[in-house]
């Protein structure tokens, strides 16, 4: 005899049970409609690239956490993200393609991080970006906020907050304090919900800041308020600085194209803690958190890029974007039971055949079926109670036993499986009540 | 400076513009919506999983394809079809699952063939099985026709023959001639449309069958008719192998049913060349073949499996299923321009501003959204005509220029980009019309 081998998944992936699965392709195809609508067009890329594209930019955690592999004499590797991918899709076709270029790419990506809860190897990631050729207008970085905000909505979430920053007045402001190199003060102040004014402080003085300067920053990034609010604040501190400047002026142009696009101002807010770790940003940057379940952390982040080609591409590709890891989403919420799916079956009814009635069973699932109405026939031997106990699990909403009686009356009775209730009903008044 | 590196992707692997994705998406939508409807359940895995699990049944050409690395002291690999991955999950879910277990798996898999014109070393298959606990009954063996019949008609095709025979039938055949290995013979057999019946003739008495054997095997497969007249013909063989007779009580049978589930009699038909290669199927087998096409091969093929899962568990799990290669149908339908979206631009219309008219165009957007429609600005600099060319490319079928004019008037033209016809409309004629 054959050993068998054991049947498990590999630690570190996601594998849901069908139940959990139309709930999870329920948000998948919330967020979908949600892109389409707003002008993104689809792209799906190979999940395997050569590594010598992939790993173009480099990057130490990138390289250690790669899926990467030979096959003949060709190194290839799984993509880790959408964006890199996006990069090489732009520019191969470049010409094919008109700009601003808007997609969307809903897909798995890999990543072979150590194994924890809530983190997993492969992830969908769900990235809209509108990549312009040279130069990129302002009002697509309004218009992110106002997918993220159709979207939330749709996915059935009313107190969320769209978080709104510029690069460009962080590190204007920061050079106006005399500090050139912002990258690792951005890395610093981003963590500051996390860790607390006081380690943020502690950590730039540990980078060589001045006291004043930790200060100036960390009183800085913690002005709140309401959008004018802020704004005045920031033009009250006088600074003389273009970058500063040019970055105030966009972050007012977004916040107002944004208004006008009837985003409610309780969804968005300027908040100047939002830094984005990744140096890759440029101006714009977003988060957003979901206000009941601040531990979830930015359900949706992204930002304003001069640049997303340099690696492949001498023509400059600015761009703006955002990304909802969706598989990490899924189940943070599941986990805690926010999420409840519209439908918790995808068909309405299970017809069972008693014994010789299998054929009378089906004429009747086809006729339903004509009227629209999603159902199966049920033909397993066994008791009646194990068929009910199916439809149950399923969660199907509505069962029709058929045998001789219904065969000869043409009338059905349909048993409500949340109620009980049954009622004695033509093929016509099952389809009417169903719909 | 850096040097660049080539924006490419892998030879053998498919990447549509985003127009061909759409249509692409249309076709999957399509799919998933049938596969839904008919009551398969979703479920989704790891493209990655063990190589152990993956190659549990061994085989030389899976061996030599697959795609396998290792990941610490994990020896891993992508997954080849989406028949492993289920046998897999439903025995690592078995408790948590109700039998039948109807699935749908649609997804990317991975086998490293050679690269040849419309085949691809990733592609999509679009599956549904049937499983069922120790035993399943033959009215699953029905649906599956009836479920690609309504899949292949909503694709829009409606000269296409799903041919169906019976493994047993022909097992029990080829032992009544005295062969007792019908393994081999199955494998010429299934070539018969492809070699024609002299070179399947020749095969077989190279094979060490007779020149008797030979004929009346070639003879028995050439058998032709309608359903009743194949029936007829294999009745007045007067066989008296049971194997044969449980075969025949079968496929009669699965006939029967289908005809009362209403596929139109065109559409199905016996077929005793179809045999498929694999030798896995013991019952029931498919395959489909557009009329108008013969050149493309079967486009969804499968069968009856007496045993899904021997490799990993000694329960017996008995199914029933097809696939759809959904890449290499794509691909070949789009060469050969078969097939047309129904929408060729996912957005209705296109909102173009004069100069200092953002903030109007953007509250003309906002009120079009929500009349439901779909739309976006555009903003970049440039002159007029380069602004209609993108519409023209993204085959957007509607745009309104906003000027001084229409936000005096509140009358916008919109010209319809197929015509070049321009209508002054208000924001509700818009919408309106639109609709």
């Amino acid at each position: 005899m054959i050993q068998k081998v054991k049947a498990s998944t590999l630690p570190g992936f996601l594998e849901l049970l069908p139940q959990d699965q139309i709930l999870f392709n329920e948000m998948m195809d919330t967020i979908r409609r949600n892109f389409e609508k707003h002008g993104f067009l689809p792209i799906d890329t190979p999940a395997i690239e050569r590594t010598e594209v992939l790993l173009a930019k480099g990057g130490g955690n990138t390289e250690k956490q790669i899926y990467r592999f030979t096959k003949g004499d060709t190194d290839m590797s799984l993509r880790f993200d959408l964006t890199v991918p996006l990069a090489r899709y732009t520019v191969e076709h470049f010409n094919e393609l008109s700009f601003p270029f808007r997609r969307y790419h809903i897909a798995k990506v890999y990543r072979g991080e150590k194994a924890q809860k809530g983190r997993f190897r492969e992830f969908y990631q769900c990235d809209i970006d509108t990549i312009g050729n040279e130069k990129l207008d302002i009002t697509n970085d309004a218009e992110i906020p106002v997918v993220i905000y159709h979207t939330f909505k749709d996915l059935g979430f009313d107190e969320f907050t769209i978080r709104i920053n510029n690069r460009r007045l962080l590190k204007g402001f920061y050079e106006s304090l005399g500090i050139t190199d912002s990258v690792e003060v951005l890395r610093i102040v981003d963590k500051i919900d996390k860790i607390g004014k006081e380690n943020v402080r502690l950590e730039l003085l540990e980078l060589g800041l001045t006291e004043e300067q930790a200060d100036k920053i960390v009183e800085f990034t913690l002005i709140t308020g309401t959008s004018e609010e802020v704004f005045k604040a920031l033009e009250d501190l006088n600074i003389e600085n273009e970058v500063f400047n040019v970055g105030l002026t966009e972050l007012k142009q977004v916040i107002k194209y944004i208004e006008e696009y009837d985003v409610p101002v309780e969804n968005f807010t300027v908040d100047l803690k939002i830094a984005r770790g990744l140096d890759y940003y440029t101006g714009t940057v977003y988060e957003t958190s979901l206000d009941n379940y601040p531990k979830i952390g930015s359900v949706c982040s992204g930002g304003r890029y001069d640049d997303l080609a340099s690696n492949y591409t001498d023509k400059k590709l600015p761009g703006v974007g955002i990304s909802i890891g969706l598989s990490r989403l899924f189940y943070q919420l599941n986990e805690a039971k926010i999420i409840k799916p519209k439908r918790k079956s995808l068909i309405d009814l299970i017809v069972i055949p008693m014994d010789e009635y299998v054929e009378d069973a089906i004429k009747l699932v086809s006729k339903l079926r004509l009227g629209n109405i999603d159902c199966i026939i049920y033909t397993e031997e066994g008791k009646l109670g194990k068929k009910f106990k199916y439809a149950d699990a399923l969660e199907v909403p509505y069962v029709v036993v058929i045998g001789e009686n219904e065969v000869k009356t043409e009338k059905y009775s349909l048993r409500d499986m949340q109620s009980g209730e049954q009622e004695e009903l033509t093929v016509e008044e099952i389809i009417e009540k169903i719909k």
